[in-house]
């Protein structure tokens, strides 16, 4: 099993996502890793770790003269061919890797993952799927799509109901996950024609499609799935990650004031560092780009290097599981049931 | 001054917001307050409080037979014109009361306000207007529309823009507020048409339209007005919600386990008090209806008797601010710049 991992174009900085990459050879033994991006600059990174000969053997690196930057528009990629994003989708397409990790522009990232790759047979549009953890202790809720198809049909998003069904199946042992609908309200017959044509569509689909949801119900932990266009799951997403970020903040600043409080928070500093632990979707380890061929796990792109080794965790598995394979044959009974009945 | 406060229909039941409307009494010296709903309820509920006779002179109650429960499809309001709901805006448009608090059904209290009292001259439709707390020790950013609107146009959110700025300037006491519009990315042009054609729209508001932001941004303290459709506001608004409800509850369970930990959060009781209180947005008191004839201050469903009487005070706030007489006289400026240019 070989992992491609864009090193370039993050956040951190390559020596943050190279050590991501040190750390996954050291955790997953059976796993390669491939390193795309400028050659000197990973080479110099990588003189910051003590790698055993046995995993030296299983680290290769990619030499890529161009990088994708965050604020990159998605046209200017065809002048970036020989970018470090677009060398580590070619490395999947022609066999050289199994799966890519990728930590810096997202919506490069979908158009690059999408045009060299491909989409699966029967995927009209391919959507990001994003894991949030609940309330419950058992599988996330994932959310699809966060930002991957901003203008979708209804179409779309029955097919990405299935693929996140079959994701969250395959990758977080959820049996039979319940799939929602994000909507205003729950009675059905909710939102506008758009939402109305989804709902149909998606209880056409062979999931446990269990109606309307709101988005206060991705937390609950009663459905496993949240379908919703990739204008509202990228607005929640981010809307989610501001709140997390004004809650801890605000925590941090009354637990310093007053030497009592912060005894006090002296004592309970491993609680607070369980709870991190619990709430942090980097856990997870990254979101996949659900409909391409291949597999392509999106980071954050202020990933550290954790998160980056936790989202190889997940290329391996979705690469072990035969996650697309899965969901071409649902795809496919699915158009055959549909064509019978 | 008399503010009419719909008693039913809310989760926590009449007793709770009967008692926010006691301690409004109590609070606001100058203020009348108007107690809708049944008779013997208010009265039962009543009997637990002890008012001087003072304020029980500036407490009123008008009977109602029915009640808008929280699942009412808009349509059945015309068989409950009896409802508490309807006799609360009739009481602001018969000149009964200056504004009114509704903590009940969402869509039936918009519904009500908008068919009851009208529109004010030069809005095409009114929105709720959401306040939220932000890192910066500032005024909150008050998101609009959250939801009144689930299929807005362009000029609607031009509208809301220009409204939330002068609620903020009037009642956070924001100078020049920052407005911006939640898209997927900050560059200009971001988004489908109807995002495009709202930019546009806003840029020509008499406002300080600051251009595209994303989730994340409500909460920086950064802009102080966020414009969004109607449908997207209720997702990330209960998106927030959940997140925070997810957090709160975690961090209550790690800091549960254990006496170590159990004394030192003991320590911290008064910073975690401090903390809810920097994150409680009922604090804000509810959510004006922004564009309504008349003061319409929509409470969270599960307010308590504190929210309510938060809300009694922005309802007077509003009232005395004169914010509709301000908001008519800034599109008719707008108008008449307009028919110039």
């Amino acid at each position: 099993m070989r992992i491609a991992v864009d090193v370039m174009g993050a956040d951190r900085g390559p020596a943050e996502i190279v050590a991501g990459g040190v750390a996954a050879l050291k955790k997953f033994g059976d796993t390669q890793v491939l390193l795309v991006g400028d050659q000197p600059t990973i080479e110099a990174a990588l003189g910051q770790h003590r790698l055993p000969a046995e995993a030296r053997r299983r680290l290769h690196i990619r030499h890529a003269s161009q990088v994708v930057e965050m604020h990159d528009k998605v046209d200017s990629i065809r002048k970036k061919q020989d970018s470090s994003l677009v060398r580590s989708m070619e490395a999947v397409r022609d066999g050289g890797a199994d799966a890519v990790v990728a930590v810096g522009n997202t919506a490069a990232t979908v158009a690059v993952s999408w045009f060299t790759l491909g989409r699966l047979e029967g995927v009209p549009r391919p959507g990001i799927a994003v894991p949030i953890p609940t309330i419950k202790n058992g599988p996330p809720c994932v959310v699809v799509d966060m930002g991957a198809n901003t203008r979708p049909q209804p179409k779309h998003l029955a097919v990405y109901g299935l693929m996140a069904s079959r994701y969250s199946e395959r990758i977080f042992g959820a049996r039979n996950p319940a799939v929602g609908l994000l909507n205003v309200g729950e009675e059905q017959g909710k939102g506008n024609d758009f939402l109305r044509e989804s709902y149909e569509l998606l209880s056409q689909q062979p999931i446990n499609f269990v109606g309307n949801v709101e988005g206060n119900d991705i937390f609950k932990g009663e459905v496993q799935v949240v379908v919703c266009d990739g204008f509202v799951g990228n607005a929640v997403l981010k809307a989610i990650e501001g709140s997390a970020t004004l809650l801890m903040t605000v925590l941090r600043e009354e637990l310093n004031k007053g030497p009592f409080v912060k005894f006090g928070a002296a004592l309970c500093r491993k609680a607070f560092r369980t709870m991190r632990a619990r709430l942090d979707y980097a856990a997870y380890g990254g979101a996949p780009l659900l409909g391409v061929k291949g597999v392509c796990i999106i980071g954050h792109g202020k990933s550290n290097a954790a998160a980056v080794m936790n989202a190889v965790r997940v290329a391996r598995e979705s690469v072990a599981s035969n996650l697309n394979t899965v969901i071409v044959e649902s795809l496919s009974a699915q158009r055959a049931g549909a064509t019978v009945s």
